[in-house]
């Protein structure tokens, strides 16, 4: 099987839309919405870093495409479209079964296009870059923490996190955990109702601290969270019990939640949000006029995630 | 040197521009000019796959992003901006000085913004992905060719394939021929020059035949071209006379030119563009109705450069 046969049988799923010319030419061509800016972001997941290597075809095109969802869904963008460049060792045909039929579910729940990519020899390896619309005045942004604002997250922190250190013990995770490191629900819908209301977000890729942390330094401000207000799952409550490593969940990463900053006056069109869509979402601290992150509760340093 | 400090280090780069936010937060975003479309390409490079090991820093930069570039450069697009995926085996610091160097040099040479990107760790590999922008009802597509348009190629083929062979076979290339494989020139310009002149384009990355055919499947026509036409550089040339192996310029891939056809109507615009950009451009054959790729003066068949 060659590239082009590749690309046809797995990677060709879209329909004629008058917006896009997709795969088959030298560039695919997109038409975006009038009075919009774009918003892109690029991931790359290699086997063996960013996944185990026995994780499933299906999982590592959701993993990929999700990641990347989550970037958009912390500005607040439409997912638009993405490109896929795609690193194999060799065709295995059912691999590439299982993973096209799993990008092209998740891109089809947030109506996003695959206009394009490239597909090489080599480590596994898939690097997505997503594109989304925003309105050509709006965006949530890491700058525009206020004083006073508080701080929310969104669903559970540490899941990924704990299922990735129990893998690596050869331990099993519980089901739910699992399902947070190898499916992650990007929050696109949230931080889409999240414009006009939050004055910053952040996606909680690297830890929920240091990723705080880039708002804080973004906003020229200080913030106090207290770990007793964290929302964790049973399975990460109980280790965070027994084990007293508050670390995990606020510096675990790979969470692709949202953090985000709401001033006081809009919290009322938060709860409304919550109920819309229904979702868990915790008040975890306030935005302090002091530029320290302060932990209440938390007596040590974190190590954060370190991509080198 | 953890991620951060290397991208502010190496890859912020970017002055402040009020069209752009670039790096630094969950996304870039970018403002697009009224009454235009994008395009967008993607093209991975793996070291010993697409450029030898020994590869200098500056010479990986370059090829990854014009090879993007002449994507662009076949619809007739004028670039934006691009994102970068980076992934390193370690940190060499001297290596990212010379890439980092290198890669600013063309993109502002082609007023092009990097606006974000993501490092990891692994296998030296290079994802780059280009936008650029186009007329909305403007575009090079290889569907447009029209039956007696006449076929061209920019500069000369070959070049590339035969650095590549010699590399290989520990001989040492000539320096205009290891100079078109190590950093081609993309054909911006004269992608851009082409809208509305040419009906139909192709960047010549795969091999003349290859990438002609794709025209032609794609316009669902055939067309005539003579070997002895071919534009071949002084050290193809004497490698053709003594081996007689055509496939090599017809099919060796790599050369970052472009093919496309010009209606008899628009030659005199077409020589008009050829003294403007000094460029040198070769008529190679012709569009037929029949849907063959008659190649006169080559009694074998090729085989094309194939990704797996």
């Amino acid at each position: 099987m060659n590239e082009f046969d590749l690309i046809e049988k797995y990677f060709n799923w879209q329909t004629n839309n008058p917006d896009f010319l997709g795969i088959g030419d030298d560039c695919a061509l997109i038409s975006i919405p009038e009075q919009h800016k774009l918003a892109t972001s690029v991931d790359t997941l290699i086997e063996g870093v960013h996944f185990p290597s026995n994780t499933s075809a299906a999982d590592v095109a959701h993993k990929a495409l999700a990641v990347n969802l989550s970037d958009l869904a912390a500005m607040g963008a439409t997912p638009l479209y993405f490109t896929l460049a795609l690193t194999l060792p060799n065709i295995d045909e059912s691999w590439l079964e299982g993973f096209s039929s799993s990008l092209k579910t998740l891109s089809e729940k947030y109506n996003l296009f695959l206009l394009g990519g490239d597909t090489t020899k080599g480590h596994l390896s898939i690097t997505i870059n997503v594109t989304g619309t925003l309105p050509i005045n709006q965006a949530l942004l890491r700058s525009g923490a206020n004083v006073d604002d508080i701080i929310f997250v969104s669903s559970t922190l540490g899941d990924a996190a704990l299922a990735w250190q129990k893998i690596q013990r050869d331990k099993t995770p519980g089901a739910k955990i699992l399902k947070k490191f190898n499916t992650p629900e990007p929050q696109v819908l949230l931080g889409k109702k999240l414009l006009g209301v939050a004055n910053s977000c952040i996606d909680i890729s690297d830890g929920l601290e240091q990723d705080l942390s880039h708002i804080l330094n973004r906003s020229k401000l200080g913030a106090r969270i207290d770990i007793s207000d964290i929302p964790l799952s049973d399975e990460v409550l109980m280790y965070v019990e027994n084990t007293k490593d508050w670390c995990l969940p606020l510096a675990g990463g790979d969470d692709y939640e949202l953090c985000f900053t709401v001033p006081k006056d809009n919290i009322d069109q938060l709860e409304l949000i919550t109920k819309e869509l229904d979702i868990k979402l915790t008040k975890i601290g306030v935005i302090t006029k002091n530029q320290d992150l302060e932990i209440v509760g938390l007596n040590k340093t974190c190590t954060s995630y370190q991509h080198f």
